[in-house]
């Protein structure tokens, strides 16, 4: 694994190992000293060309927790404004040996279009309604925390399937590591990719509370105001009365069902305050859990490369200094051993 | 002392002992290498709802400089255009186990709300018309460098009481420490709250004269233009001439009065640069002590977390790297030995 | 050498001995561990009054691969916006006991300006149409690498001379060290200056064929489409027909030729694409030479400062963690010991 454009081209292997060292860097954010050696010396280039809190702090968090050195770039301040290519503003900063590239653009395939010109490892951080792989990745590390396994739960997905990459994701690495996913959301906003989604194994539904019945997990997407999806509804009230999920809703679902919600939300439309600060909701271990998935990700990607790649004995004595990797992030790594 | 929410809430000894570690950090910035490793490791989030050059660049100098992991976010990039509330934003950022988070906010109150919500150590950097403290802090310092004690000295403060957070932060600490407190201003902005300024022992003057008279200390008050003040007086050049402070005011304070400024300022209204360039002028002393301040404040709230802070010595020891910090920096610490 | 300003006040010995401590640094980038402790402890400003995305990145990744501390300030989050003064901008940043300060802005002359009031290093990174000191270097520096040295070479420069930095501190550098210089431009552009560029032993040509022929070195400028160059001619389309360079014109220059350009280019306006992404373009090899550069001028700036500036012996036994400098950067340091 060079890069990370999107869950689709991962293997089942590859996500559990992904998990597994996301898992072993949760610690390091509970430490009073959260701050590990592993990748002191590298470069790592946050690149956003849609605005966001989140995402790119989450990334800087872990970037600076294992000791790279995080620069950020957002559009409003970059010369693209001036009319140059996203290829060469790739190529140029290509040019200044980043070790890792996280971008965030609003075209799908924007990450793809860089690995065609960067040595440096590209990292999907929302491409477009494409993927946004760090999401699915830190959702499942939720679900795996509290229910053990991924394998055979039902997952219901509620919300505007049709832009959302986060649905399209997670959809991947639901399916790859064994559970049932239905989707439900207004009928105007999933048609389109009906097809492939059932040839995925997902059961369309129509109505909310069939989406939701029984599900063991239950994600809600957000209404992305600021993309064009204003045109599919009418309006936000009617979207918060025909997709808004309610308590009413949580009652048809299995006992111990969860709610996930990628944020920024917004509270009374896709969802009730009532769930999202209730005891089933799990939204504030998703952003715990997004910076230790990004550790992981930026760990995998730029600790080693290649024939150069220092001996993990080596970083691991390093590690001491600040706490330590656990052993299980030796095995799979890019031009590793096995 | 857990959050830095304003001046009003503490005591004068809290006051006294912030003041006595800020002049503890003051030499390391003095220094070649202006680093000691006091906060390794942690991480302080810089969360600006406002622009602001100086504060924040103020507050993240003072994080790097105690080896912090510093993370700027300002609301243009943020978001919270994206319709999420602070709280959720502030719930959501807390998540990710910053250490500290600098808040500025238009709204009065807000970094309160995100006490409520956080584990992580709160910091005002200015909340609407509320409170500044580390701003009166860091006057507070600069005049015990020049003056040596703040008991007993007369202060004069001129122009927008009203919508000063500024003035509001050093009236409390002022007062608290034993100055006498005089201030004067566009008769439109002061009178609602004239009421709580003379319980507090302040005298309101209408004229900038009798408020200047035989002041050891003239803290002018920036006229902020940017903000609703437009409507309060006919034109900036009205209120340079008559709460514009000038050579000739400065003849009635005492022979060796200071004057300070909190910046930006706008030289030839709120203040004639003469007195601004003149050698009583120690604007760029306060911005110099803002730094130490700022610095004493991410130390004494984030480099130890109860149960769990790391012996002192230890951290001593660690410094003798970058340099040290004074022994006095290890009383009154929360949840410390006393 | 306490700043750097342009590349008008340097001797030819300044220059080469900054591209030679430049050459120490270019390897620091290709390693794994792209980090040396030469500048823990220093804090560098990159105080941006025009957006920017190669030369703030490029200045904060040389900053942070010296391990200094890097504090971006741009224009659009800053105070500047509430009507303080330049000089009060920076006799404010001042304060704060940076060791640098790296000033981008419109006004030719604004890092000048700062150096009357700021202790610290001033580095211009491009002040209106006046210099673009650390641009030259690096194009030097990347001549240097691929033509083994500058003196006796033919260089043309293609473009609008009349509003480029890069174009007028590349005159004086190539000047300097022995190369000779033809320009061509649009007529309206050039005039009002040639008769200084004759002065400096410029050749003025009309035609891009003219300047072109027999040149070993061909630097395209950028049309400045956010700049007020729109009146000088009638459209884009007629620049790149008349001022585009083509594969045509290559053919006349030496056989050898190398082509630059600083960046942001407009592929199909003054550069075609054949010729950006030919063998002969080293648009990609003076991006990764910026950073080099910016390293060695961050380094003899700000590294030692008179009197208190530690052994260099001691720097380079520290920097054995990271890699190590060499030997020649102890020469001709400010204050040093020669």
């Amino acid at each position: 694994m060079k890069h990370l454009l999107g869950i689709r081209e991962l293997s089942s292997e590859q996500i559990v190992h992904l998990l597994d060292t996301a898992e072993s860097f949760r610690d390091i954010s509970k430490r009073e000293i959260k701050k590990v050696p592993a990748l002191r010396g590298r470069t790592v280039i946050n690149l956003f060309f849609e605005p966001s809190t989140r995402t790119r702090t989450s990334f800087e968090i872990a970037a600076k927790r294992l000791s790279a050195d995080a620069v950020n770039i957002s559009v409003s301040t970059s010369s693209v404004s001036k009319g140059e290519t996203l290829l060469d503003t790739a190529r140029n900063l290509e040019a200044m040996a980043p070790d890792c590239i996280v971008i965030r653009h609003s075209s799908a395939g924007a990450p793809y279009h860089l690995t065609r010109v960067c040595n440096a490892a590209i990292v999907n951080a929302g491409d477009g309604s494409h993927e946004h792989p760090t999401q699915a990745l830190l959702d499942a590390l939720t679900i795996r925390e509290h229910k053990g396994s991924i394998e055979g739960l039902k997952v219901a997905i509620i919300g505007d399937i049709l832009h959302s990459r986060v649905a399209r994701s997670n959809i991947y690495l639901l399916s790859k590591l064994g559970a049932t996913v239905s989707v439900a959301g207004p009928g105007t906003l999933v048609p389109r990719e009906i097809a492939e989604l059932i040839e995925q194994g997902v059961r369309v539904e129509q109505r909310i509370e069939d989406a939701v019945a029984d599900a063991d997990v239950v994600m809600v997407l957000r209404v992305q105001r600021e993309r064009q999806t204003d045109a599919f509804f009418p309006s936000m009230r009617e979207y918060a009365v025909h997709y808004g999920l309610h308590l009413d809703h949580l009652s048809l679902a299995a006992p111990d069902a969860i709610v996930m919600h990628p944020g920024p939300m917004n509270r009374g439309i896709e969802i009730s305050s009532e769930i999202a600060d209730g005891g089933r909701s799990l939204i504030l271990d998703q952003v715990a859990n997004g910076v230790a998935v990004r550790m992981a990700v930026l760990y995998l990607l730029a600790a080693a490369d290649g024939a150069e790649k220092p001996a993990i004995e080596e970083k691991e004595s390093e590690s001491r200094e600040g706490g330590g990797v656990r052993g299980r992030t030796r095995h799979q790594k890019r031009g590793s051993r096995e």
